[in-house]
């Protein structure tokens, strides 16, 4: 059996464990006030060229956008977000535990433009029944988005300046972020997202971490007493160090951008073979997740030899299946692939 | 310096960072469905003689009393705890932002008692103004309590029955109920807990995990779509495995009362000690806490060379201080120990 | 200046006041517990022919849809709701308030169809990603709707099997139920509510009342502790006598049907002025609410004359607006409204 | 029957339903943007000499406990309270269903101290684990308490003093503020409690109305939006014209103070039959609340000709009882008690 069905199918990055390891028998305080998640927030810092940013390690992804959200808006706020966001779709309603609609606008590929939130903005404010509605109070959107496309730095530049000429702090879900940093069209940097947002998560647990999303705010005083908050939650890492050796380990020479290169290039490779056997493209993603179309009945024999995931029903007789790399993609995966596909005479 | 502060200072156990190392690479899907967490879930169902229970791995301590909880509970109830158990102080109002009062009643020795709760609920049930007031929905307890006293089998068992006279689930939080399980004068086994309470936790975190706790429930129809509620509320681990291959480990040959054991053995010692050196304890712990009091100039001067926990101020020239052991405590730590205390000319 | 904007101006009918008056200084209990609550719960019961129901009185609309939407859900489900629905729209988060999503799907003339719901739940069912998604948990439509539209007999009991074949409770708002029991092309009443929904309210408000929604509950075990809910948001009235007083003269000597016959009446006779005016209608409701659509200057003018509510933007030179009728508009009203328009030159 | 049980037995003060029945067929738009409420809220101003206060009216209780407590604090604070305070007993959780914890401390006569607060805070704020627990957000306490019992001007001022020291709000529960206001031995004014405090109510139920409680803010930034909270939690009225003329009648002619003087001057000559029979007080109230022992086979006789209210147990054979006077209390109410205590042979 082959595996592109998901990029979080092995424990960790061989360097990470070796890293737990070592530090193992080191004694620390809990709850992150321990030397390497000091290490690791300074590396991070410095990666987003934002000294002045508060950086909070969280071990998981609904978790973070949870923990963040709730800190950023007020009890008569709402979120905005894509149709199709994680928070809106697949997170079970944490946002909404928390007290708080998801304002959901139709994203097209998945992404939300700066016009759509400034229109929606408008149309809220001149309503005349403005006060008897969810106030939007924030913005959310991921980086890449669930269907691995990416905003441009222009894109998010845009949506950035509306959200401030609106009030509306800007939270970029960064669970891939890895996989968007590493795309050769990629043109938004971890130093941008520091400038743009007022908060944006580096996840750990897709790019080779055992778990762990860092939040970056650029500016602390947003998120007031975010450690209770977190706390509250049930979010805070007893053995807090946890975090800090994973993170600090990713951002030591280049460890997380290594590894996110790795499966973009895999992902490329992926690409070439669908188009030599001739198997369509759902959508033009740049990403570690390749959307591709099959026929139903040959999908159905395929799964027999590689895994890989349901997407969504393309039509009567054809499926969309996502194929993802990641950091333990291998060369002989895509071989065997190929040989695969190659040998079924599509 | 020699470190008593806690019983999470290190990493993991060294079995089980092995076996994480072990399996490292093998690729398995998320959430929990994969077959170290089947594995682990087998092991727990028989070390509990309870082979209908569910059991479900979660992270950390706090998130686990809160997603049980508010599993258990309808809106319109609260939990009975302790005035000093952990959810009524120490968990930064979790279950109220779950949107239920903690019903907290004055705990000896941090314990509550059968006949305590029996009142509550009667003098309840007779309020004229019952309906007015947050009908009580469950009762929580851990084993041991925060101040390291134990529950005995008689004990729990009337409580136990007071619950199921009242129709309230009982839920034994067990953070450390290893270092319970363990005390030679403790007889609430696994077994035990199973046929009485209608949940409990099994620590992981301070007995040797990375982290992790294991929810057991004897009757799993009385959490329905459990593993919603867990992402609902940020909990879910997407490397389940993580979890599944720590319990599977803590359940192989007996490592899990081995580790613990050993954690009392070290505690047993550690009150010889005190005892030698005319140190008075501030209560009767049996278990991997123990709790003294020092004369507060010297506990100032102590600190220098060791390090344990603030717990409380006796009197306004004593305070009384919390020395725990753990897996990892060795017989050089209290050998030194036993030499600074001697020393000292107490 | 003649008013239409909405049929709520006034302060009660005139019977319920006199009724007020006469009954000012009888002492009584509160909190429902008094003869003139027991009266109406009586009369209400029978109205519906649901002799077993449980009927609760409230004071507010949207108090009503989030205490009876928070009684029937458990906290990881959610609402099947109308795009455009009261609770989706206009209640300022009240629901998400609760913990629960508003699971929107759009509704063709702000209603919902038995298909839609459904393949909503069919498509849930289906999903491997269901347990991280928001549980449907049950159905709120309006009847009226907002936009004044009817469910017809036939829609209603096709809703009310698929609710029943899901499992899903269904609740109907009736903010302005009686402006809908009084059309002649209804054919849905108060027994066929009673036996195809699971709750439903009778609104008071827009009916006569000064205040008043009453909750006819067919199966009160699935509203467990319902006045306990009803408490916890607080929404209970301290002299719930008020509301007994006000719901037992509406269903005395057939008020609340004659009320909305009346409204009914006038609002047939609107429509006849619209149409012999040339208005054209945006869309066709049989009920107290009339949408129209006005050239935008036309409208700005007949603002300084007439009161009515802006709906929505038809284009860039028209807007739609809503004409509402009530217990007190009078022919006068009508005639005048007529002199106006005939004599604008259209 | 003679009825002392409370003081919101019958429907309004006759001047109330009189001002309804006038204003009753005045046409005007709902949700209190109307001309009596902006009368009520400006004589309200003037009356606690607060010009730039921020009043709202709302309907109940509970509601506004719950709506103002959800104002001001944010989620990871709590109220601090008296033990035996509404809020944290007679509410059914409404605090916690906003996700607040209630912070109880004993009061002694209901009330709380200047010096509880401070120690309260400062033990907080020196506490190593502070960010694991509930950070003190505002304090609740009522004038008068529960027990009837009040805060003397030098204890507010004090309290007031720590409370802005520490900066939290304070909000007073005035459900039976008239009540205090006119007591003799009274010296809080409403000017004292508008400069005293961050929000206090001002109770209409318990005084003549209705229903309805007014909310002043001092401060009218530290509640922002809170129109769009009280929507959200369902507590605004859609006629809220009720309200504004309520109050506004209340407010006219000093008729709120006169409605309570009379209630104290039947309170006072309440004390002097209970003296005069012999009857002990089981605590010194000068508000319209008397709390008395009677021996509890006594008090089940007097039970058949005078409604009164348990309150709790005094011990084995004795049970105190309260006994209630309002604006529709009369001398020959209290001399027909009189008659009956006489004649009894205490």
């Amino acid at each position: 059996m082959i595996y592109f069905n998901c990029d979080y199918m092995e424990g960790a990055h061989p360097n990470i464990l070796k890293r737990l390891q070592e530090t193992n028998m080191d004694k620390t305080v809990g709850y992150g006030d321990d030397p390497y998640t000091e290490s690791a927030k300074a590396r991070i810092r410095e990666a987003c060229d934002a000294p002045d940013s508060e950086v909070m390690l969280l071990v998981g992804g609904t978790q973070t956008n949870d923990v963040v959200i709730a800190s950023f808006l007020q009890p008569y706020q709402g979120v905005i977000a894509p149709t199709n966001g994680h928070i809106a779709r697949h997170e079970a309603g944490a946002i909404e535990h928390s007290g708080h609609k998801v304002l959901a606008l139709p994203g097209e590929n998945y992404k939300l433009s700066a016009e759509q939130i400034r229109e929606y903005c408008w149309l809220y404010y001149k309503d005349a029944s403005k006060d008897h509605m969810v106030m939007p109070g924030m913005v959310y959107i991921s980086q890449p988005t669930e269907s691995g496309t990416l905003y441009s730095l222009g894109e998010l530049t845009e949506i950035s300046r509306v959200c401030r000429a609106d009030g509306l702090p800007l939270y970029v879900d960064g669970a891939r972020l890895a996989h968007a940093l590493a795309c050769p069209s990629n043109d938004v940097t971890l130093g941008a997202l520091a400038r743009l947002t007022d908060a944006f998560c580096i996840g750990g647990t897709k790019c080779g971490a055992l778990f762990g999303e860092a939040v970056v705010a650029p500016d602390p005083a947003l998120l007031p007493h975010f450690f209770t908050v977190i706390k509250q939650h049930g979010a805070l890492l007893a053995k807090g160090r946890l975090l800090g050796v994973q993170f600090d380990t990713l951002f030591t020479d280049d460890l997380y951008f290594r590894i996110s290169r790795h499966a973009i290039d895999m992902a490329e490779q992926l690409k070439g073979i669908f188009r030599e056997c001739g198997i369509p493209f759902a959508l033009n993603s740049p990403t570690n997740q390749q959307f591709v179309i099959l026929e139903s009945t040959f999908m159905e024999a395929l799964r027999e030899k590689v895994r890989f995931s349901f997407w969504e029903k393309a039509d009567d007789t054809h499926t969309v299946v996502r194929f993802a790399t990641g950091w333990s993609t291998t060369e002989e995966d895509l071989a065997a692939l190929r040989d695969i596909l190659v040998s079924s005479n599509l």
